[in-house]
């Protein structure tokens, strides 16, 4: 059988995750049923990540095995016109046949939008956290400086967050600025449950003042879900790339 | 009785336009709402532009009269706390008894958003027009100058409107161009009924080769709209600001 990848935008607005729920509008469905419309196939469908509720994607990565014999470039225009538009396919590739989108993948990057201006709050809603403080981006920046390497991110998974471990790599962490808004964006090689909204939520305690920077370092030995920052809302964040071994978008 | 001005932003995708329409959603009905939640009053409120369905404003200007006492800088914070998110009140002002935030506007800029990307599909689905068409912004901003100046404006106006003179007055009407996407800008003193998507829509032919850049002043003159070209969808439409006379916001 063919084993087909997908590289995917959505925005999460309008779903209830990536992951199928009964009853409840996914993209993983979403993006089954449009397969099943172009091929005729119910196919299994891997995902890269699950994200929740309200959280977007520029580049999710997914894939499914089929016989159809539609050429490789043509899974993209196809499954398009059959998808709404709040899907949308940005390329396909044919990989090896034991090739899975989430178990293969060497690393991410995820972005998190913070804003304290007053413009963008009807336009940008669901795409920006909206704050009234203003925020020390300098010392945001400083605070962030204690994620980076291999840590154990206890303190930093939602508790319905289920693991083997919670040892985690985080490769790179940065706080963009422009004017009154601005990114956080997150490198690692995997994220627990909640994990980039709870540490976009500890450096938003730091860049407010409630947190001191000197103190995250402690907070993530410490282990302890209570002493990090809250879990900043999902419309900030987004899935930017997923990354495997060998270069596959 | 206090005349007071609010400067709006709105997301126009889940409205019904700008004016009150019976059993619709609009801005104007939203907005009046929440003022007779804040003040137990059933005003009459004044609006800049009625915009379609579909478009957006990062700054529309509208009056309404009241006697209520609050302090003017507190409209914005109490009218927000009424309205839904996809309205959100930026500034308040008190204005003269006699000012009228139509009659009195002088000018107004808009702005048109095309993506030949690919991505940005789902997540700016309705803030941008996307084509699958290369355009040419070096043909567009050619053609583009014709329109400048005072012209009979018949031919760039939608069936509907309705209006004592097609004659306006366009200051400027520029095309920023970045990666794989453009952005039409357009000043002037008022704008017919769909001028300006029927403005982008000539421009976006122009772009793409169906109307010769030197022809559109031809186009103006002969002031029939079967020669223009179409009208472009509302998504892509910012009123992006409004002036009168003094400096209001």
């Amino acid at each position: 059988m063919r084993n087909i990848a997908l590289l995917t935008e959505y925005d999460g607005t309008n779903f209830h995750g990536w992951q199928s729920q009964k009853d409840l509008r996914t993209v993983q469905d979403e993006i089954k049923k449009a397969i099943n419309k172009l091929t005729g196939e119910s196919v299994t469908l891997y995902g890269c990540s699950r994200t929740d509720t309200g959280v977007h994607a520029k580049g999710h990565v997914s894939n499914f095995h089929t016989n159809s014999r539609i050429p490789i470039e043509k899974f993209p225009i196809a499954l398009n016109s059959h998808l709404p538009k709040d899907i949308y396919v940005l390329h396909s590739k044919e990989v090896l046949e034991e090739f899975h989108s989430g178990y293969f993948s060497t690393g991410k990057i995820y972005s998190y939008s913070i804003s304290f201006e007053k413009k963008g709050r009807a336009l940008d809603r669901n795409r920006t956290y909206y704050t009234n403080y203003i925020l020390d981006d300098e010392k945001m920046r400083q605070g962030a400086k204690a994620f980076i390497g291999t840590h154990d991110f206890k303190a930093f998974m939602g508790s319905k967050g289920e693991t083997k471990t919670t040892i985690r790599d985080i490769y790179s962490l940065d706080v963009l600025k422009e004017e009154n808004k601005l990114k956080i964006i997150v490198e690692g090689n995997g994220f627990l449950y909640n994990m980039v909204r709870i540490i976009a939520g500890t450096l938003y305690y730091v860049g407010i003042g409630k947190i001191k920077s000197e103190d995250v370092e402690g907070i993530i030995s410490k282990g302890d879900r209570k002493y990090a920052g809250i879990t900043l809302p999902p419309q900030g964040l987004f899935l930017e790339k997923v990354f495997y071994k060998i270069k596959l978008f």
